[in-house]
């Protein structure tokens, strides 16, 4: 496989989103809730928050938005109308400071010898800056949905990556925990690397140990490397 | 000065592009032209077609297919239409393997620590992200002209690095060799920084030593990180 640059999904793929979730809602709500409860509430209004704006029923807003108005709701469903704003504020920024999978950065070091390594996230510049600083992600440059305003699985993100990399689509590899997300991938041209996470929801949730539609599937970044043989 | 999150310009201020170019030139053309006076007169054609594209003359290209215009029309005005097309695609990646002022790699890996980094050129994408790669230049992020389909001095430009960080524009510090930029820079409510680069354009042209509109006036960008406290 000729692929000259990695584009990944980041929420499951290279993070864990529901730990770090978790850890900063018990920081900042303290035993008021499970945060791991909290974690997996807040994210099941992520796809459809998403949705609203690849409807057109929304306007385009970067995902800190999305993630605000979706705490603001499931507070409200939770009888927690009395958490203030400040405190909002800063579970937003919670989506910011989340921990990568262990062997993540071993293996985005290795791959970026020989390729250019972009996040393609939905998540929005600023969060995936704060994440790579805190967490030492080593991306060459930020993708992803803010860029074009539209939010994966729409075309137009996946479009962007070759096109703001100026390669052919064949040559950009996708990495990703999520089938779908792979599958619209491919349907834009891009080659393919499943990613097995078995952990991303805490076990509420069983994923395929393979993809047989992906040019790859592995079950974890160093291994990607292997197979890469960087 | 709180400032959080710095912005370069590129050509000029990070990269010597006059002594790249010329290499390049040499390499592929020979000793058929001066390389720096075919650096001079290539660059020359920089704004003006760049300006084609600000008053909607052109519609958006990006830079390495305003480099390949100004290349052709360069060479068919030097009796020089016989350089082929592979000759010449290989020089419009001149500008892709710029090499960083003596000052700039250790400037940036200080400034870093404290700063998110990013280029806010004109130049596109791919050409950053090349540029980067060779040279080891830190960024975190690439912004710029691509990303919002307008060059500089247009204000979207400017506009979108506070926006895409999510930060104040004045959070957000400019830090260019040319006064123009930092004026344009300015006008968008960005912080902004001088660096004195007398060798840019081989001593044909003297630029001021300071900038007194700026907030700052550096001769290198170890000494930006002193004046920052980095």
């Amino acid at each position: 496989m000729d692929v000259r640059a990695l584009v990944f999904d980041v929420f499951g793929t290279v993070v864990d989103w529901r730990s770090g979730v978790a850890r900063e809602a018990r920081r900042l709500l303290g035993d008021r809730f499970d945060g791991n409860a909290f974690a997996d509430a807040w994210r099941k209004r992520y796809a459809p928050s998403m949705d609203r704006v690849r409807s057109g029923e929304l306007p385009w807003a970067p995902l800190d938005a999305l993630h605000r108005t979706s705490l603001d709701e499931l507070l409200a469903e939770l009888g927690a109308g009395d958490v203030d704003g400040a405190t909002r504020a800063e579970l937003v920024l919670a989506w910011h400071r989340l921990d990568p999978w262990p062997d993540a950065v071993p293996g985005l070091i290795r791959l970026r010898r020989r390729h250019v390594l972009a996040p393609l996230s939905n998540g929005n510049v600023a969060l995936i800056v704060d994440m790579a600083k805190r967490a030492s992600l080593p991306w060459d440059v930020v993708l992803g949905a803010e860029l074009v305003e539209h939010y994966k699985p729409d075309a137009e993100v996946y479009d962007s990556a070759p096109r703001l990399l100026a390669l052919q689509p064949g040559e950009v590899l996708m990495v990703a925990a999520h089938v779908s997300d792979l599958a619209a991938a491919r349907a834009r041209g891009l080659r393919t690397a499943y990613v097995h996470r078995p952990a991303e929801f805490g076990g509420r949730v069983d994923p395929p140990a393979t993809d047989p539609e992906a040019d790859l599937s592995v079950s974890s970044l160093t291994e990607l490397a292997d197979r890469l043989g960087c």
